[in-house]
């Protein structure tokens, strides 16, 4: 399995598109919903249930390996598959994201970004060819270029130029790439804000430097999910049809139909581990509150018809109980419960893509998440 | 599996014994280690990880249950072990050791205790015959009688008067245990702190009102551990050969191997899953405190022939990672490897008996805990 990384089409519906990645870890069927291991482990999930639930591939986060327990140490452990014992595949971001989200005292230059650590305040830098170098340290099968990320809303001045620097820094990242092994893909970050005139912009200059896959960037950072979906659907077909495209940090299991149907390929959020660590459970009933007390006395479990088995056998009256008594176990359940369900979303999405009827599989899930089954009616 | 509770001796070895317990869940191999699940939950741990260490019975605590999610509702949702979802045994304690160390305002009378919940301060109460009744809504197949338990030192004075009025509370429980289904258990539970002569007095009255099994109580509540090796020597004796003996909320591994050894049966504990949450692991090389920064590039697994696949396949140095970043993961992978010691400990020990080699079996164990196989060689 030590191919080059590539991307075949399976089938299309619409703009929706059904496929395939081949990495050296494997494969990847898409649309795929990467969990979220940002500092090298799905926060309170086992790999092993990660995995169990059917992802396919990993996102690891640049940023905080960096910092802990550094790029060199995991390279020293083999990589990060092999740290993590998770041997197949993983994405890492570029790190430019959390510099902008996390760190503090951070500034961004032609160079590059300084800043100082969310950690211990210590000094840290990154430029295009150091988030490379960090990314082939870890051995990810897909590195994303460092590019700079705008929180909306923002002036057009300020998207453009933080567009433009990203582009430049897109070229130096491909330049460094060169020095990866033969079987690593490298994915360009479309930026541009809310912009569709930037964002096309910025889609073609990318195309012309090239790229295995492009992201889209700098979204779910503040803006109204109509928003996103217009930028999404003025961007998409600015990518060729040849390569995955990636919506990055995006997002509720709407946000990922809606994406599905505009051409997108790949998502990654922290929903399905945050909101279960806090109690909400997605279903197929649409979202659950498990901490509300109408479910002490409800021996149900949240969906006898699920394919995760902590959705199956455990009473809503059980996990209830788990949250209210702050047993860390409540959490690690619904948030397996919930990586199942986007997984069984995703699947569910690229069998009706091959059936070509994913707007009616998008409207019928739509349509019974407001069931209401929430309550229990006896 | 639904017959009345028995016990058989399989094999003796001095005063070590190996025995079978069989409830109406099934079979309970002895020497037992109980995992504690406190609040209806082994503490970061999932049910089927506790299962696949080898645990045959859970201990599930009377007090706590007590005031959330309530006896009542845990009976109407189909008792503790459909509420659990763990459908294998569960031993219950009393609640008397809880409202010792956790609640406020505690008021001991002949009639029962009365104190305030450590939760939310509302008044409470347990009589003998409220334990029991508990214990039986929760459907517990080993309930345990009501007792008051004395923290170490103590006047003989006071440890004496604690002690006559846990027999009188015996007494109680067992007449109240009448209304119990026929394929449930009641232990009594000998107290006397550290006084032989009081111990075996206690002893033999419980003896006389006659119990399913026997608990040694009110001990790692503070004294030195040769103090409780002496009481567990003393107290053994006077306790029937054809009942199961229960040395309550102990121990190291140290103090199993003791226990074992002084004719001891069953045990429950809290250590290895909170020294586990704490970064401690207990491995055949002895304990490891995982968070020492030597073990930062170890890529070691924790014992490479453990019957635990965390302690197999994670290396020390992501571990060590997993507590630096603070990772709720790293807890559960280190509990579930110390309850996977814990219940090998245990097998080993019931081998060991069965061949008459339990002294051996113990030095060679101990031994080779000071292997300090705790800092890499290379």
């Amino acid at each position: 399995m030590s191919g080059p990384f590539s991307f075949r089409l399976l089938a299309t519906d619409g703009a929706a598109r059904s496929g395939e990645m081949a990495t050296a870890h494997g494969r990847v069927r898409t649309p795929a919903f990467m969990p979220v291991g940002t500092q090298g482990a799905i926060k309170g999930v086992h790999h092993d249930d990660v995995r169990a639930a059917g992802a396919d591939i990993l996102l690891g986060n640049t940023y905080h390996l960096m910092l802990r327990p550094s790029a060199e140490r995991v390279a020293a452990l083999g990589g990060l598959h092999s740290f993590m014992r998770w041997p197949y595949p993983i994405l890492t971001d570029s790190g430019g994201f959390q510099v902008m989200s996390l760190s503090r005292l951070r500034k961004v230059e032609e160079a590059g970004v300084t800043f100082r650590s969310h950690i211990d305040g210590a000094a840290a830098a990154l430029s295009p060819e150091r988030a490379v170098e960090i990314q082939i340290l870890l051995g990810s099968d897909i590195a994303m270029q460092l590019d700079e990320c705008v929180r909306l809303p923002a002036e057009r001045g300020e998207i453009e130029r933080a567009m433009r620097l990203s582009l430049r820094w897109a070229e130096r990242c491909k330049r460094a790439f060169a020095a990866a092994p033969a079987d690593r893909a490298l994915f360009g970050i479309v930026q541009g804000g809310d912009d569709p005139d930037l964002r096309e912009a910025s889609a073609r200059a990318l195309v012309d430097i090239g790229f295995h896959g492009y992201a889209i960037g700098g979204l779910a950072v503040g803006e109204e999910p109509q928003v996103m979906r217009d930028i999404v659907a003025a961007t998409a077909p600015a990518l060729p049809a040849d390569r995955p495209r990636y919506l990055m940090g995006v997002g509720t299991p709407a946000d990922l139909l809606a994406g599905i149907a505009r051409g997108i390929d790949m998502f990654d959020c922290v929903l399905p581990t945050r909101n279960g660590r806090h109690g909400l459970a997605f279903t197929r009933f649409g979202p659950i509150n498990i901490k509300n007390a109408h479910h002490a006395d409800d021996p149900r479990p949240l969906d006898a018809e699920s394919n995760c088995p902590a959705a199956r056998e455990f009473s809503r009256a059980y996990l209830h109980h788990l949250f209210k008594a702050g047993e860390a176990l409540g959490g690690t359940l619904l948030s397996i419960v919930n990586l199942y369900y986007y997984q069984d979303l995703m699947a569910g999405a690229r069998a009706a893509i091959a059936a070509g009827r994913f707007a009616d599989y998008a409207a019928q899930t739509e349509a019974a998440w407001s069931q209401k089954r929430d309550v229990a009616t006896q």
